[in-house]
């Protein structure tokens, strides 16, 4: 059937959509979300159908169509253009039998993760396969196959013979553990290529911290040469093609919080194999704010891990640490990338719990390779001589050096309310006035803490101190924030 | 924050959106999904979020509004509004408890029928619901719960003291027994207001085949006056607000073509009550192609009817009868119209199935009125001595009696490959045939069975006749059919 263009001057990001009038869909027996094939001389393209229930945005013989479809198809407005019937991708067929509890298999789930990697699925059909996999569950073999699908419809990368990699499941406030890590392991001679995350509920991602002393957005030519110079890199994984069917299952994870366990597992191991990374080191924080809030909780993950490296044939080490309350001082991506540069040139006010967790987790990966007995001697060497942070020098060049931000320059004191000792610093609360105050998009932004857990107060004495880079953004969290808030002091 | 208007230029249907620059999304920490409220003047109206990724279609600086939100903001392209973040509505808490496979209760359920019904949620939400739903099931209180919550969110209409009503589950083709039922009811002096719905995915709904003899779509105040003055109508139910809720939920069942068990049984109860039935009857054919394929699930649906109806102070008697082929002769709705029109008018070649599944259907509706032992005897009098007829003419000329449309002029026979016995008619193969011939868009089109179940014929014998309103569609479907298509002969 032959359709008039008519452009619709939107660009919908990566979807392919085209728009016809409801008249045109009735007669043609057509509803929203089924596909059609859009032919222009020899180009052709597979769109998912919108209806328009009005005249005004596309008429009875027009088809609307989006800048992505429009440069596909080399198709201008006015022009014309054959559609055709066509059915949904087979992956539908897959998710329907998850919904009904089948357990799929490697071909089925590569179907499936293939059609969200290249859009060819519409949001509902996205959200009924992660509902699905959240309240069905995703069996062990299930996950290595996603796993598997998710690094086969992307990049994978070898860097070199022994290529190290580390996780830390999120929730824990400060807890910037890769940016000493990379360096110590790289100095050690070992290969650490090191995509990270930006913050997508926290304050602060690795990526958005590291951004405060180097260019985090790199092409992959590019990342694939500072490895090679430097042993080791701490880069945006977006710009860099890995497992790219994560991010698109995250979107429909997002409106609802959704956590499911296997698209997690999948997630993280996806990012180590396509990197191909032969020891790696997760680290799971427990603490009510972590996807681990109880012990039981975190072992059945470690457990999960262990036999997901295990199948993927990677030596995987899971670690489970303290995740009741933000490690370092700073809250914030300058704030904490300057924590880190302190522990790196070993001064005496660097955040102690920082520099001992980062030493005993790349302790951990040394002793991993095989080549190092006492790991944690190793890698204290490595830091307190001085080679970690010329390592890290190294790479901030390799990667292109920013000059830091500044820090906000409207801060306020949270004053203790009474006098005693810290029981609780609450990670939540915490996170979400750094983010309030501007973090992570306002790089200045964000808190310090002046008093750790298990300090001792005094009635008035600063906990911590609010940094915002506008004066309203101060108002706004001051406003919220009561003296105290976010401390258990008893 | 104030932003300037773009008029997108297109209309959205229902849901309300509000589009910004991927920059500004950033800046405001918004992703897609998220809800703002946008203030013009003393007019404010909360929106659901997307971001533009170009800067092609909004700016940093613009929002991009559909025809929706400008009516309901009375703002022009270039105006300036005002937004507001805002929460996601309270309901998607709720569905995600129910993902997490908490029971929800009354309030929670009319909290999320209630979003639905005024677009406030994303399909994206929607879905989970529905994912949830079916998955997790939903207990009899939740879906006693659900459809009152349907219908307080929309009309409630109290035609007469004694209201009757009928359902039958859809799955087989010419199952139009309601065309039947209702004449004769309403000459037997009772109330029957039956709100019919168009086909979805069968060759014909009851609202297209009545439309091919009076005007379906009607005002909530004309259906109440043609009730008032004739005892009965058959209309379509889209015009009438009842249960509202119900088709945007079947909006995100379609595309994965799920049938949560739960949100059928609302569904179907809900148009029940909303019409304040006092006996109803539901019919459940069973049948490989039916919601009831085994005897089993057919005797569970039954006893969840039973048990909701009970809840609801509804007299409701559930039978099931047989779904395994096709009902009538004609399929499509014009075919189907003649069917219905010659039994009513007693012609000797009217169809026998039909006509006893109407009368036997009728008469359990005449006796769980109370008023008579043997209703079949009654529902044949009325029938056979021409009452049925006369009062089917006066619900035509009050509903507005429109011309019957001509039959499909192109034809096609398909013919018996061999004699012997028909041990099969396949009910979606017959109903796929009708629907590639045309129907139901095309009301002339469809096919008209010559043999039915259990007839012995010859070979060459014709079986059935594809009726298609152009030469086009009848190559299309005879490239499609080969002779026999559809019938098991032995």
């Amino acid at each position: 059937m032959k359709f008039r263009v008519k452009d619709m001057d939107i660009a919908t990001g990566n979807i392919l959509i085209a728009i016809i009038n409801y008249k045109d869909a009735q007669r043609l027996d057509l509803r929203s979300g089924d596909r059609i094939l859009v032919k222009h001389n020899s180009h052709k393209v597979t769109c998912i159908l919108n209806i328009s229930e009005s005249d005004k945005a596309v008429k009875e013989g027009s088809i609307g169509l989006f800048e992505e479809v429009l440069d596909r198809l080399n198709v201008k407005d006015k022009q014309v253009v054959d559609i055709r019937l066509t059915d949904k991708p087979e992956s539908v067929k897959h998710i329907r039998d998850k919904l009904l509890g089948k357990h799929l298999n490697s071909q089925e789930l590569y179907h499936i993760t293939d059609d969200i990697t290249n859009d060819r699925l519409t949001d509902i059909e996205k959200t009924y396969f992660v509902a699905a996999s959240f309240i069905q569950g995703l069996r062990v073999p299930e996950i290595i196959e996603l796993t598997k699908a998710m690094v086969n419809t992307g990049s994978r990368i070898k860097f070199g013979n022994v290529t190290l990699d580390k996780h830390s499941i999120g929730g824990v406030p400060g807890n910037r553990t890769t940016m000493l890590i990379v360096p110590i392991i790289a100095a050690a001679g070992f290969t650490i290529p090191k995509t990270s995350s930006r913050a997508i509920t926290s304050p602060a991602g690795t990526a958005d911290t590291m951004e405060c002393l180097a260019k985090v957005e790199l092409p992959e030519r590019k990342i694939r040469s500072i490895v090679k110079k430097t042993g080791g890199c701490i880069v945006h994984g977006g710009s860099m093609n890995l497992a790219p069917a994560d991010d698109k299952i995250i979107d429909v994870e997002h409106p609802l919080s959704i956590d499911a366990e296997g698209q997690l597992l999948a997630s993280v191991m996806a990012k180590k194999y396509s990197v191909t990374a032969n020891h790696v080191l997760i680290d799971i924080p427990m603490g009510k704010s972590t996807k681990a809030p109880t012990r039981k909780a975190a072992h059945h993950l470690q457990k999960m891990f262990q036999l997901i490296g295990k199948k993927l044939k990677m030596n995987v080490r899971v670690i489970i640490t303290d995740g009741s309350h933000p490690i370092g001082n700073g809250i914030g991506p300058v704030l904490e990338a300057k924590d880190v540069m302190a522990v790196l040139r070993n001064d005496p006010l660097a955040p102690q719990d920082l520099k001992e967790k980062a030493l005993m987790m790349a302790g951990i990966l040394l002793e991993m390779t095989g080549k190092y007995k006492h790991g944690i001697t190793k890698a204290r060497e490595i830091l307190e001589s001085g080679k970690a942070l010329r390592k890290m020098k190294d790479i901030m060049r390799a990667q292109g050096k920013q000059k830091m931000p500044a820090l906000g320059e409207y801060t306020y004191p949270v004053k203790s309310t009474k006098s005693g000792k810290i029981q609780e610093i609450d990670n939540e609360i915490i996170a979400k006035i750094a983010r309030i105050a501007g973090a992570p998009q306002d790089k200045g932004a964000g808190l310090l803490l002046s008093k750790k857990i298990h300090d001792h107060v005094q009635k008035n004495d600063v906990l911590y101190t609010i940094y915002a880079e506008s004066k309203f953004k101060l108002h706004l969290v001051t406003k919220l924030v009561k003296e105290s808030k976010g401390y258990r002091i008893r």
